[in-house]
């Protein structure tokens, strides 16, 4: 049979909100999620577990309370668990995030950006 | 502080061998890894755990018992764990593998294209 490999780009093409992680495959309890990014996400960390993110597409800066990290296109960034983070774009930014199975975006920090969690595309 | 993002293709930028991966981060006890392949791989399989496969430039072929998977620039494929699998490409392909720390190359297959774990770039 045909195995069918998963189209990055073209799983963009089926959404168009921001800060809505949708999940688009899985390895062992592990999911990779696109989602795109614009604007301020809020500050908030993920006590269990370190989270990566690789841009596919534009540029995302990550604020730490000590610093930042500016990622551009194929480029990745491992935060560390517990480290308090928050993403922002000035344009439109294409990811590809990868963490736990069960991970929320604002991890304990709640609020409207909060997306569900577990969401297919 | 400024923190560093991991330029993919800079990573690429410092070797040219085939089926070598190198390991460019962690995310808890999973490994990022770069590799060029080019030619034909074993085939093997790991029975503990799944296997990502994401192409960053060039065409790779994923041969199973039961069929194949073509992966082009920007696909991303998931081998099941136990799955028997044998990669191959024409001309060269640049790949992100993702799978945890410890993952052998040619899983138990061995052979001489087994190549040194945790090796970082």
């Amino acid at each position: 049979m045909q195995y069918e490999a998963i189209s990055l780009l073209g799983k963009f093409a089926k959404f168009s909100d921001h800060y809505r992680p949708r999940v688009i495959a899985e390895m062992n309890d592990y999911q990779f999620k696109v989602v795109r990014v614009q604007g301020d996400f809020v500050w908030h960390s993920h006590e269990e577990t370190d989270e990566t993110f690789l841009v596919l597409d534009g540029e995302l800066t990550i604020d730490f309370r000590d610093g930042a990290v500016v990622l551009g296109r194929g480029d990745l960034f491992v935060v560390p668990k517990g480290k308090e983070h928050k993403p922002h774009a000035v344009a439109e930014c294409k990811l590809l995030l990868i963490e736990p199975r069960g991970t929320v975006n604002t991890g304990k920090a709640g609020g409207a950006l909060t997306a569900p969690d577990d969401v297919w595309i």
